[in-house]
C-alpha cells in the first residue's frame, strides 16, 4: 500500500463507534481511500502486472444480485466495503483486493492523486445524480473535502456558474482556487433566509439549477430544496441527523428531485480520467502526510481539523521516502 | 361544456379562498375536469371540427420559455391553468381553449371520460415519474379519485403488484375491482409501524419498488420513503403540510429518489389511449352527476363525501340529457 | 433439463457450421432455450432449493469488465453463452449452470412456459430498445418466433396499435389470435413500394413510432427505415447479410435510430412476470415437441418448417411425460 | 443585421437549387448563420431591450405539434427555418425573428462568435445524441466546419482523447490547434481499411466510444459504424447519397447505434455558455470576412475554398466597420 487517506467516516468509527446502522463490533483496520503498487496477481489477471501502480475502489458487489446485474453495484446489499463493519479497512502495508476494482494509474499520475480519487469519485456520482453539464449552475453546500471535490468535479463537467458556502475560510480561499466563481461564508449565527439571500445574490438573484449538499446539516439540505430552480435537483450526499424537518412543499410543486448518493458506482475511471487529462488538479486537497508509525497523530489532525486540516494521508509503504 | 368533474382543489378554493400560494382574490369560475362539444374552430385548426367531442387539457404554457421548449410545459411560470387563480375556470355552458390542448374522442369514447382523462393524467404522471413498467411492484397511498386513477394508470403501465392503502372502505371495494393485488383499510389510530407492517405483509416481506403517496398525510410521505425498495422511487402527488419531518438519512442511503408530481405535461394522449383502447375503465369512479343549475349541491355531495361520493360531474349541457 | 427448444440459430450452426463470426470448429452441444429442475445447489444460493422448476438464461458475462459492471452484460466480451461456440450448449439430460442466471419458476408456470421465456426476453429486449410503451404504435416485420413474441411483448408493453408483416399465412393467423391488429401477408413478388402501402393502409395513413425488423431480409430492413414516423425507433433483431443496402438519408433526416439488439440483458424477469401475471401466453407458440431419443426429427421438423412449425421442443427428462 | 455566415447548404442552393428534398423554387434570400442587434422589440417580450446583440437560432416551430411539445422541436413538420425553400434567410440588413429565438451576447461576446453559434451548436447537438462526456474516445470524420465545431464540443463535453481525420492538410493544422489529440490525413487513394488502421493506431489498438461522421461520405460513414466500440454511437451528421452501401451487422450484433442529427434543439444556450465562459475559441474558423455589397464574391470563396477557406462570414451594417 502506497497512500491511504483518512475520511471524515473512518473519524466517526474511532470516535463513536458508529455511523448510522453501521456498528463496529470488533476491532477492526481502518482505510478505504487508498492506492498502492501491485505486488501478485491472481492468474486470470491481464490488465495489471507486478509494479503497477494502482487505485483502489474499496468496495465490491456480489456481481449476482439485480443490483449489480444492473449497473448499481452500490447498492448490493452484499457488497464487501473496506472499513465498514465488519470488513477490514486497507490501512496496512499489504492488502489484497479483486483486480477489476484496481485502476492501473498511467506514469504522470501519482499514487496520492490515486488515494484521492475516492473522495473525487463522491463528488463526480453527485455531479452525475444531477446531471450537471454544459450550462449547469451549481451551489454547494459545505466545503470541506467532499464538497470541494464536488466542485471540481461540477467544473470538470462544464458548470458555468459553481458557488460554494462554508463556515470556514481557509476551506472558501481552496475553493476559489478550484475554480468557485463565488464563495458565501456563512456566520454561526445566520438565519436560513440570511444565507438564502447570500445564494441568490451569488446567482445574480438566479436559482441554481443543482445543489449539492455536503454539510449534512438540516439547514443545508433545507436550502438546497428551497433554492433550487424549479424541475432542478437537490443533490444530497451528508447526513447528520435521522429525522429532518423538510421544507418538503417547495420541492414537490416544482418538480425539484431530491436524490441521495451513496457513494459511487462505475465512477472511478471517470475521476482517473479526469486527472489523467489534468482537468482537475486534486493535489491542494492534501494538507498533511503521516507514515504509518505516526497514524494516531494523522487521525488526530483529521479529527481536530489541526493546522487547517483538509485531507491527512498516511504512507503504509516505508520504501516511497522519495513520494513524500 | 358536456361535462365538468369537481376536483378537491375546487373545493379547496370554495371553501379556503387559497390553495398553497394560490390565493382567489377576485370571484373565479371554477371547473378543469372537463369535455366539450367544438363549436367553432380557429382558422389553422386542422385536427379538429364541428361537432367533435374533445376532452379538454386545462393547462397551456407560455409555449416560449425554457420548460416549453425543453417539453416540460407544466413547469412554465406564465402557465394559464382553468381555475387557478386568477385564470377562470371551465364550469360554463361555453367555453374557448387553445385547439391543440382539445383531444378528440373517437365515437366509442365518451364525454364523461373525455373528463376523467384529466385525473387519469396525474396517475399516468405519476407511474411514468416513477418509472412503472412491467415488474414493477407499487404501493399508493390514499384511494380517492388520484389514487385510483394511479391504481388504473399502474395497472396499465404493466406493475405485477399493486397495493393500495385508505382509511375508506367503500374506496378500498373500489380499488379491488380496478384490480388492485391488496387493499390495506387503515384505522384511524394505527401508528406508522403498524402500517409499515401490514405493507410488508402485503407485498409477501418484500419492499415497493415505486411508493406513489396521493394522501398528503405526514405519516404517508413517511411510509412512502420507508417502505420504497434500494434504488426505488417515492412519488408525492399529495401535499397537506408545507414543512413535514421526514426520515430522509433512510432515502438518501438507499438511493430512493423523491420525485414531486406537478400536473402532467403530454400525458392526455396516454391517458386518452389507455380510455380508447380498453386497457383501463374510469367510469365506476363516477358516483354522482348533476346539471348545472344544480352546481352547489354538486359542491356539497363532493365537499362531504356523502353517498361514498368519489368523483361528481356536472353537466353544462342542457341538450345532452341522452348521456345523463 | 426438462425442456429445451429449438432455435433458429441452433438450425444454422447444424446446417451451415456457422453464424456469422461464430464458427462450430469440434463437435458442440445445442440448445439454449431451455428449463429445468433443480438436482443439486451451490453452497452459497439461497434463493432456489432443490426440486425447484426453474428457467435457464443461456449466458452470463465475465462479470468483472466495464459492460458487466455497467448493466450491459450481453456485451461482454468473455460472455459465456449455451450452443455458441465453443461452449456446449444445454440440450442434455444434466446440465449446470450460474445460479443467478436460473429463474425459479412459481407453481402455476409451466416448464414449457420456462424455456419460452428465451424467445419472449428477445421481444422484450426489442421493445425495451424500442422505448414501447403505452400509445405506441409498432410495425413488426417477420411472423417468426421472434416476431410473434415481439407481437407479444409489444401488446404488453402497451403498444395501441401493432402490424405485423409475412409471408406464411399460418404465422400471421397465430398473430392473429396473438392480439395483431392487423396483419400483411407480402407476396414472393411485392416491390418494395407495394408493401410500404400496405404498412400505412393498415396505420391508417400513419407512420409507425417503432419499426421491429425480425425477418432479415434486405426489405424488410429497408422498410423499417423508410416507414417509421420522424423521431422513432427502426429496431432490428433479423440479420441476413452483412452489407445492406440502406436508405440512410431517410432516418438521418428524420432523427429515426437505428438500433440492433444482442441478445438480452436483465429481461428474463420482465418475460417471467408477464407470464406468470397472464400479461402473456407464449403457449400457442408450440407445435411440436419430441423426447430426447427423436431429437434428429426434432431439428428436421425445425428446419423444414413442416406441419407449420413454429416453435419445437425437446423434452430431456423421460420422467417427465405427464408434462407431454 | 451584423454577420451572417455562409454555410455549405447555402452553397447548395445557390449551385444545384436543391439538397435532397428540399428545392428552390422561387427567389429566396439565403443565410441562417447569424448574430444581429435588436432594433425594435415585440410588446411582451421580456429578456432583450434595444441594442442588444443576439445570436439567432435561425428555425422555429409551431409550438403546438406533438414534436414541440415533447421538445423536439427541430423535427417539427411545419418548422420555418431560415434559408430553406420557401422561407427567406437573413442576409439581409434587416430582420424580424421570433425573439425567443434570439439570444443575448454578453458584451464579452462577439457578434462574430454570436453568428458562429450556429455551426457550433451542431457540433453540440451531435456530442449529446453521441452522450459525449468526461472519458468519451471520439472519432470525427471530417474537418471542415462541422467537423471542428464538432471538436470543439467534444472537448467541453470532456472527451478524453478526439482523433480527426479529413484529407485536407490546413483544416488539421486548425483541428490541432483546437486540441485534437491525433490527425489523420486521408490520402485521396486510400482505402477503407488503411483508413481503419490509421484509426486504431490513433486510438493505441482501442475503439472509439463515439464516433461523429461529418463527411457525407460513404467510406467514411462505413468507418463510423465498423470502428465504434461495441455499445458506443455512431453520431451521422454528414449526408452525401441517399442510398447507401452499409456493413449493418457490424453496428446490430455489437448493438452500435445508428443516430442521425437534425440541426439542433435547445442547444444555442449550451453553446453561448460555452463560448461565453471560454471553454471554447470559435473565432479561429473565420478565414475570410466581406461586405454585404461582396456577398457574390463571399460565395466564390466558400464554394471553392479559395485562401484555405472555412468560414466565410458577411457583414450586412455598414456602421459596424469598427468590428472588421
Amino acid at each position: 500500500m502506497e497512500v491511504v487517506g483518512i475520511c471524515g467516516s473512518d473519524v466517526h468509527y474511532l470516535v463513536d463507534g458508529r455511523i448510522g446502522p453501521f456498528v463496529v463490533e470488533k476491532p477492526m483496520v481502518i482505510g478505504h481511500e487508498a492506492s498502492g503498487t501491485v505486488l501478485e496477481l491472481g492468474r486470470n489477471v491481464k490488465h495489471l502486472k507486478e509494479g503497477d501502480h494502482v487505485a483502489i475502489e474499496p468496495g465490491s458487489g456480489c456481481r449476482r444480485c439485480k443490483y449489480c446485474k444492473t449497473g448499481r453495484y452500490n447498492l448490493c446489499p452484499d457488497m464487501r466495503f473496506c472499513a465498514t463493519p465488519p470488513i477490514d479497512g486497507n490501512l496496512a502495508r499489504y492488502y489484497v483486493h479483486d483486480a477489476d476494482f484496481c485502476f492501473k494509474l498511467p506514469s504522470h499520475v501519482s499514487v496520492e492523486e490515486g488515494a484521492l480519487l475516492e473522495p473525487l469519485s463522491c463528488g463526480v456520482r453527485a455531479c452525475k445524480r444531477g446531471g450537471v453539464t454544459i450550462g449547469s449552475t451549481v451551489l454547494i453546500l459545505g466545503a470541506g473535502p467532499i464538497g470541494l471535490t464536488s466542485l471540481l468535479a461540477a467544473k470538470a463537467f462544464g458548470a458555468s456558474r459553481i458557488v460554494i458556502a462554508d463556515f470556514n475560510e481557509s476551506r472558501l480561499e481552496l475553493a476559489e482556487r478550484f475554480g468557485a466563481n463565488c464563495t458565501i461564508q456563512v456566520c454561526p449565527d445566520d438565519e436560513e433566509n440570511d444565507v438564502i439571500e447570500h445564494v441568490y445574490e451569488a446567482f445574480d438573484n438566479k436559482q441554481p439549477s443543482v445543489s449539492i449538499e455536503c454539510s449534512g446539516a438540516e439547514m443545508g439540505i433545507r436550502i438546497a430544496i428551497l433554492v433550487t430552480k424549479t424541475g432542478g435537483k437537490a443533490v444530497l450526499l451528508g447526513m447528520g441527523k435521522t429525522e429532518i424537518n423538510l421544507p418538503l412543499g417547495s420541492a414537490l410543486f416544482r418538480e425539484v428531485d431530491i436524490k441521495g448518493v451513496f457513494r459511487y458506482v462505475n465512477d472511478y475511471p471517470t475521476s482517473l480520467d479526469m486527472v489523467a487529462t489534468g482537468k482537475v488538479d486534486v493535489l491542494p486537497l492534501i494538507t498533511h502526510q503521516f507514515p504509518l508509525e505516526e497514524t494516531l497523530e494523522a487521525f488526530e489532525t483529521a479529527r481536530t481539523g489541526a493546522g487547517n486540516a483538509i485531507k491527512v494521508l498516511i504512507r503504509p509503504n516505508t520504501d516511497s521516502s522519495s513520494n513524500c
